[in-house]
């Protein structure tokens, strides 16, 4: 008797009673303005997971070692309705939330955030967000579309209102978007992960969410991205960020999100996001 | 003193009061339910032009031989909200037909025919279609949504109604698209041109929309498209059906779309539908 | 309760006990001695399959209207051993075969072949094979080497004999791979399908093989595979041929072989082959 | 004792002494007006020639059946002026003329047909060329520039007068080349390769220079090129048209151009190439 | 009423009247001796530059603060013939000039460069000339070849002399190249900046014309180039070299080079020569 | 009279009599458990040389300065049989050793020293390893087959025994390999060079092996490699750490090995090798 074939992120092999963290794919690109793509991130990285091991030199710590991780797949997305799309993000999260686990979802353009974050500023309306990207997300809209991905922090904003986000890496966007966030309504940090520490101080205790848009990365370590912008930050800073972040906060949800394998062409940038996803799930384990 | 740089597609000199065919682009490929890329395919026809003569050994006719050839350029769409994108189309066309004038349309993904048509059958009530595709494109709705590149003709017949639209050259649906036209609410042809001479003389003197989906030539010839269907037609037999359209049909309006030039990876394709477009002009300029 | 991510090629739904044809992936191109990449086919043909409907017009058969599929995923091959892959494929096909089902690989390369042979040529002794290809694959040896991808039909034959064996396509091969195939050992008909309805009469009752080599097709059709050889047959040929075998010939297993994804840079090849796949699986379906 | 890297097209294995046919590699791409990369195309045509087999099933004779081939590898030639890189082009060319051997040469852009000839056409006055093409190749300049690969049968005519050049396959030019042509200076068939037969009885007995520019193939079979054209002839086609000439004809020379290995993202296009050119170097062993 | 489709890099608002920098494109790359490709170098940054922002947090100024800058364009440049490319060039620069406006050339392969220098130094015979490069370009010639990339600093040498000229970042070159410029001809700084304040001191008050060949960044950051040299600056480098020189040197032209985007598979290096124009852009900006 | 086509890497103009180090290449890649590709690496090394200067700025050492180099060539290997393959490479590396020469290998994947090792163990008893990589390289077997560039290091050990072999830059595999290394088989050194001059200073006067797989690089820097691990070594320590090892190291042999071309998209990763092998041959010249 054979079995069907089952695909999922290595070393994602709890059954879902067990799991703590459950990983889901939102392979949704549709408001990406510039070059198209995320939408096969979750599943070309749970591809070439198979190419990675499931420990870490970094933190000394072997996914095999717990039996946390499950991976529920990508959800089926009604293309060209992006309000749609966020509904079925948004209830995808709340099962998981409902049964006590911590969603992980796997972009996906950067909109995805939304659905997610709407679940869970739901269940937890203290809600704070960590954001590692290379650009803002604060447009109020574009071209007249409120919901876009050049917008999504935006919208998180208005769920959650000033003094909630603290953005890091950032290095792209138009000026009133700085401008706006240094009227208090985000905390903008420029270019690296400097305050990091201290933001993660000041929020301890409080829920928070954590969404990693690789394209923070430097475009040398992580070319493939829809919009690469130079001058990001090195693999190591943004695992020490990540280490820096997991150690102390209360994590309730996380992202990994804006891979584009069809601009990765050596598919060193889908190696790196599995690396990402794996230091996370082992760094939410604790 | 120097010029603004401009780019049209080659031969495009007219000015737009001499001109009676009038380009534009429509960069958008939300809807796609597969492999984005449609929305550069204007730009990069304009680019690969400049590796084409004007003069047809085909047709023998030179397009410096008229003044008729306009380029508007790309349409600036509201990515991610396909009503407001098909709301600009519609705008534009309909700018050109008030001018006396035929509107050509660059796509895109297929679904932007319906702004195209939008305008046109306002204008033209009794309005045919002749729809050359490897696809039936006559879902009624995709996972929920009714804007799709997979429901567009259906959305064209919400509009027209039955008898008014000729399918030709398909080979992908699901069974019940191809048993729905065969109530007689499309004319549909599988794989080939069969019966479009007769299709022409049976709507002679009536007002016509061509829409020429390219993934309707044979991957072979057209590799750089989001959904290759093996099986479909020779170049040569595009460029005969073309002209047995355009010889003797009422052409109102017409587009040419799914060119998908990332996965145009030798650039052949591109080249292809510049020569599609130029047969098509050419044709057109009667 | 969510699920574990499940990844089938598209329509195979059935369980396992209901299933009359199980599909299995066979991963390996270790023997390769041009261009490798064909371990990656399988997973790329069930990534693809998605944008293929269930629907044939060619053969107006549905795969929803049969409970018949089932894809028991990719073997894990001991990379590097080809004695050992071989076992590992041979002890699948038996499964397969015992529970009275046809078993339906997805190379790799050729040689793969090899191994399901074996297992099948045990339970039916005077089986035959018909073989779609490019090339003889009839090399006694490739420096030294006797499991090679350029030996797997002679390997098939020192199982089979003469006269079991009937080769259709060919147009490479070494001078006395040809004159080999002359003298009686084989059947092999150049370049095309000529002579395959006789042949398939011929051996009317006996057990079959058939393996197809996606090279047999012409490189503009299907480039996306290691030794591309111009001249080969159309899409449409291949169809009609996998026609004529399947309504007549008694198929006790089959494979569909070569695509090399990492040659196919458009996607169109993997589309072809995905729609091979389906057809066949339909043909099959009786 | 080792010896040094050899590195030739297959088959290549005379001494020079004894050799026939002479090739060498003309890696020139300079005046290519809009994608370069020719100058790749000789030395990927000898790394991609071990993927082909010396025999060929279509004249069932072999490489290895001749002692006749000698590969004299690339001229290294001065980037960057057209003139010099003529000249380098003549004097090898003489070289292998004045050792009674025939030069065959491998692109490169077209343009190098011109150093060619230039010492063929000295050698013997009464020459004659046939062309396969799609292109005229007719510009009397481009830009102001002479010595370009659109003008280069121009400059061969230059040299030969009328009645001399025999072109086929011609589907792109501006339209007072064709008229030009039509004039009398040359035989110019659009398409194929209607009259092939009759043009090579009518210069029977005379000295013949064969350039065959493989864009002249359709883009689906060879897509790797700089201006591929749709609507050309196919690979049988063209090895027909290759016998047709080389049957009757006295070949004094030959070459294979524009085959551009950037745009070979499959590979198929390189692989053709050898075949084109393993094929006419059978056909010149008589 | 429409207007023609007007393509320019991003932010060039200005009437050319207002204009006091005036970006032209010049694609031309003839004289690459490797791989060439860099003449699709100014179409691709200004169809990359819509992905852009016109606002830079490094400076934190606006594009639309100024009404400085025109696109006029690319230069048509007849391929083929070096000497007549570099007068076209010339001739572009001088009209800019003339103008009283600084011409921002983007290239292209760095030879352009000497087209521009001919126009300048006549306007400004004190020229100096400060050049971040990996490679020396200090060669006399090039297989007899005089006007070559490789050959470009010499040949602007030929018109300057000794002492006006500061080499910055350079890792590549024969080694009389390095010791002909520490004869005195030029000041050459191997690796990085090192020097490069003390340079821009020394020729306070002199006109200087700044050429930047991308290829001075290290191949991470910026791999789409022709001749790729491990061991180069980072992005941050670059722009402060940049802030550096436009602070305090007066600038009367600069041209941008050497981008390949045929080699730029993923983007990221369009976007990052993106990103440099529009910093020295701004640089200018005072 | 002309010459048979030579193809070396640059610089490697010595007769075999005179040449100290003696390059070949080792093109295989059948136990690659990931991507395959690396058999093309000597090859495109090869092509690629002829773009790199034979003078290094860094040592401001030349090659034409010493008669040392020589290039055999590939071997041509059994593909698909590991043992054979090994047994190829052994034999020519005994060649080499027994002429007094240092054998120079270019792989292939890292499975490949097994054979150099085993050649030059059995001349040196007392031989020595360094061993730059990203990967443990200690595993026992990889699903049975012991064969594996996954084990190469281990099956060196299994030669050498404890205390022999010093990794650097390690930063991918399983937990217990880096725990089997710090029971002392190996000396493991994480993510970096730390310690080197120590291990060469501890092993000085004793036959040494230096191993370089290129994926110790970041893939950033070197991107074009089948298991590319984030977090890797600059171009610059790469360089230095070479320096440190050849200056004060008995070398008897060496390789590089790794570089999948198929991968290196942009090329500038094979570029990099070449300058890693040029860098390698100076500092062996002393």
């Amino acid at each position: 008797m054979l079995n069907k074939n089952v695909m999922t992120f290595i070393g994602c092999d709890a059954e879902y009673e067990d799991a703590r963290i459950v990983l889901f794919g939102a392979p949704f690109d549709s408001t990406t303005s510039y070059r198209p793509g995320t939408r096969f991130a979750s599943q070309a990285i749970r591809n070439e997971s198979y190419g990675l091991e499931t420990y870490s030199p970094y933190q000394d710590k072997d996914m095999t070692d717990y039996n946390y991780y499950f991976d529920s797949g990508d959800i089926e997305l009604p293309i060209g309705d992006s309000e749609k799309v966020l509904s079925a993000i948004e209830e995808r999260t709340k099962i998981i939330l409902d049964d006590g686990k911590i969603p992980f979802m796997i972009g996906g353009e950067h909109l995805v955030t939304l659905g997610s974050i709407r679940a869970i500023a739901e269940k937890y309306p203290d809600l704070h967000i960590i954001h590692f990207d290379a650009h803002t997300d604060l447009r109020d809209e574009y071209l007249g579309v409120e919901l876009s991905h050049a917008s999504v922090i935006r919208r998180c904003w208005d769920i959650l209102g000033d003094g909630r986000i603290f953005q890091f890496g950032i290095r792209s966007g138009e000026r009133w978007e700085f401008e706006w966030a240094k009227e208090g309504h985000t905390s903008l940090q420029k270019f690296d992960f400097t305050g990091l520490a201290e933001a993660v101080r000041q929020i301890k205790g409080k829920p928070v969410y954590l969404t990693v848009d690789l394209d923070v990365l430097d475009p040398s370590v992580f070319p493939g991205t829809g919009t690469p912008e130079a001058g990001g930050v090195t693999f190591m800073e943004l695992l020490n960020a990540i280490h820096t972040v997991c150690k102390d906060a209360d994590i309730k949800g996380c992202d990994v999100n804006e891979l584009c394998p069809p601009m990765d062409t050596s598919g060193a940038s889908t190696a790196t996001a599995c690396k990402v996803v794996r230091e996370l799930l082992l760094e939410l384990s604790r």
